[in-house]
């Protein structure tokens, strides 16, 4: 069948409801509105939602801000401190936690930076504690952070690496940053995604890339991501459909259309589009012309909004004053 | 009507041929097949086709070795050969030349610096020249190089640029490298389009911007340009097309279906999908993920292909010995 | 002669007072101390004091900020603003200025990107007054800024290009921005140096370099820099009389060794440090560790000192908002 | 005592005969003289030659090329082929040998990312081996790398990161990449060091480092580095001997002025030094103008010398065909 790739929680389930009408069994969706974004809290409850949306047991939080594309600094502001305010809600933060920080993603490829570009950015104060031989402080907590770059670089799987670093520091806590792919493109550079699962590799695809979760790596995960692509197939696959169905709308005398477009759509349309595009498959990919901007834009509100929750005693001010 | 985006010649003609069945009136169109490459050589005769295919009179050589995007050293040593072959003959090249090389486009965003690196790679001799007063050389002509960056950095027409340098430094040539923007996928970073006629924005679609070419610069300008990204629109329509064009051959019987189709296609399509992409329209770009090594090793072909047509009394392999 | 390298007026007046124990004639000093910095403007008046210190008629203000170097953002803000000031007080902006300003330097080599950043990061406008037809508005002036790149990169004297674009666009006013060289480490990243006299390559050097100044352009021109290298050579020489200096003090009753150490400073010291040196001069530059990151800050301070300055609509709390 | 700072072997060596006229005791040494470089192997073997120049244990080759700053591409290749053989000889590669290679140093310091450089250049296999369930080639060995970055990026011992990966991954073999400082300026970007000690942080220096050696790894280590950088202090202190050196010489009768200078050698010289330069120290690096262009350049000797040495399928034609 024809695979829609997203790695949103809120589109997996957008699709659900798209061809099945009803909402996800097994799924719970809370929504909060607030002035300048909004926040979905998608819980997949039990094996039947994992079923139904693909996406692992646990909560995906979105925070979904049109405007953060040509944001001013107030916006980015407020969306660090959202970010911020989930993380701890999902993970009880302390200056007691010793939280390790991964960019995953590739750093010569602009759109997959957005990990390592955050990793650039955030406060790492580990050595600082070793050196003064330290286990807490008023103000700070144990951070330590690190851009393993992907399997095509390194020639290991970047869950080991992790596992290996993991076993030698002994953090509680990791928290995974990486780019998203999305369904639509205007939730592209626009959407958080936070979730308490780690990092799972789609079932069934083929790919039996080792998960980054809890259950490998013996502490909580934590993965943070921002959609900063679209797939090429999807993209196409999307805008058929939406024109099908329009056409569907406007010519109700024509019956006979009508379910032969059905047809067309459960036999041959995924086969075709797959055709089509083969030349494309895997190797192309639908960005915002101004890629290369958003991406440093976007891993400093994360990396502000990781440095605030996780470092009691600096606030917003002292970030921007400190380190844009 | 909806207007599929492409600076190739090769796929404007391509276009009336589709839709027209039939060869383009006033223009005259020449292929030479090769081992690794194809050449094209579309030639716009008169004002008629002009019209036809919306591109200026002239002569629009394409270079297409499929195997460019992976190629070895060797593919790559014979693309610059081709190219500097190629220019040679379109404008009669020799040691009193004096070239100005223009680098258009912006090197902040990935896919439009082609032109700068480019300029970054060229051997520009003018300075030597001056130095020791000589007007010419046995083995090297006078090359100067600018990358000017776009109208949103400079706030000045680049065209309005380079005529202030062409009037200080008197070039009797000017050669514009720029990344373009094709219909098809398997065209980026495949092909090398190099025309006599300058820089022409399309006439009509609104925007004024000044012509590059002989007309305002008052030498002769060549362009030379690779396309590197592919308009998402034109990628849906392109993709859609095909699709349909399948459907009508499968179901021969369904007379009445085809004919909606038909209809579909004239009236409904093309609003269609401008709503459908309204949100990606002007921002989004359809590009090969290895797209930032792509536009480094492309970069390199076009350099020594001029390094090597401009200057007598330097080879390929004096070029690849002391510039990589 | 030894050539102590230095960009900056205030120190080639330091150099003389150095050697001739007395104040520079032909020229005035005037020194004025705030709580973060102090701002020095050094007038040269006549012949006299070009000969003495080697630098064109006109004023120089320079701006220290010992703390720039490490600087919070309210530092940095502070010095965009005392920039603005001196640049307002020295040309007399308004809203009908026309400003043409040009990043010198080599973007390839990190020390020497200042000028090119700062374009990169300020407002342009001009293409906004053209598109609709103005000649002024209320909030913002006509501002254009193009960094051409050095002359081993594009074979043409820089002076020349701008002259040609000055001569298309017509501004009124040139503002040069360039990385400088300072003699003494401790101004590196934490002066600025304003003048009205443009770019004068030194005389008698023996580079034939054309001046960027109002006599060639036909528009007064001001030059903006900060010192980011100091000459090995100097920092050498420098280094060793201070050393000397204190040899002399200590060993008063050496009266033998101390005229020997004259003998030796006039005749055979430069010669040496020279011979020592040899390997080094002209390929060796002396920067801070931190030049990548500081070019990118103080290319923001400058930045946004000409924006503030050139648009009368915007104010530093806009341009950090919108603009990091 | 003042502190030539070196990461040279030989240069540690030739301190120590410059100092006490004789060869060093618990060092052997021996060269090769080639036609366009030399190879110098240091060989440290008991502790008393660890205490006389400072160096663990262990054999330290140099190959020094003069003409590498401005190589063409046949004096790169030979360089590339001389790391491959002295490489191969100094441990028994084949294509059981798994490989991790080690991109030390900072990747945001300009000269400083040569060993993370050299790791983006390098084929990595384990992946291929581990997806296809082969433990051997024919035609390559199992290489993986990584770049980790420093202690201030990560928070983390670059030793305990690598110590981590190792116990996951099993190689029996680490090479660390990383960029050297020499004391003189000649050697800067000339000379390769390749050692069997691993990477040793000075004892006695104050820092604890964990070093990255075969004691704290279980698998051998070898060096490689290249130096990019010389030490400011040293330069100067290097200058100023070479300068009283040759006042002695050339005044034979002041016999009082030559104890006199001694007197000062001893006592004041080396205090002077660093008063006067201590606005520099540890902040400052002297190195090379085209230091981004050297560092790619020579990153790439590197990664070619590797790529032959570990894979024996592979030889200098395809690497440079396909990898440029």
């Amino acid at each position: 069948m024809f695979q829609v790739r997203t790695d949103l929680a809120v589109e997996a389930r957008e699709l659900y409801k798209e061809k099945q009408k009803q909402e996800v069994p097994g799924v719970e969706v809370e929504k909060e509105e607030k002035e300048h974004y909004t926040v979905t809290r998608v819980r997949v409850l039990d094996s039947d939602g994992e079923n139904n949306i693909g996406k692992a047991k646990g909560t995906y939080i979105t925070i979904e801000a049109p405007a953060l594309k040509k944001a001013d600094q107030d916006l980015k502001d407020e969306m660090s401190k959202a970010l911020a305010k989930e993380l701890s809600d999902l993970t009880k933060l302390n200056n007691a936690t010793k939280t390790l920080i991964v960019g995953l993603g590739n750093w010569n490829v602009t759109p997959d930076a957005l990990g390592p570009k955050v990793v650039d950015r955030v406060f790492v104060t580990r050595h600082f504690f070793k050196a003064y031989n330290k286990t807490d402080d008023e103000s700070m907590s144990q951070v330590s952070a690190i851009a393993p770059g992907v399997m095509g670089l390194t020639g290991i799987e970047t869950s080991e690496i992790i596992k290996g670093i993991v076993e030698k520091t002994n953090p509680n806590l990791v928290i995974a940053v990486d780019a998203l792919a999305s369904r639509k493109m205007d939730r592209v550079s626009t959407t958080i995604q936070i979730s308490d699962t780690g990092i799972n590799p789609g079932s069934g695809v083929g790919n039996k890339r080792q998960a980054l979760n809890k259950d490998y790596l013996g502490v909580p995960v934590i993965a943070i991501g921002i959609p900063m692509v679209v797939d090429a197939a999807t993209m196409v696959n999307d805008t058929m459909e939406l024109i099908i169905n329009d056409m569907k709308e406007q010519s109700k005398t024509g019956s006979n259309f009508y379910s032969m477009l059905q047809e067309m759509e459960n036999e041959d349309k995924h086969t075709l589009i797959k055709e089509v595009l083969n030349p494309y498959l895997g190797n192309v990919m639908v960005t915002p012309k101004e890629i290369d901007k958003l991406i440093n834009d976007l891993s400093i509100v994360i990396a502000n909004g990781l440095n605030i929750s996780l470092h009691s005693g600096i606030d917003l001010k002292d970030v921007n004053k400190y380190l844009n």
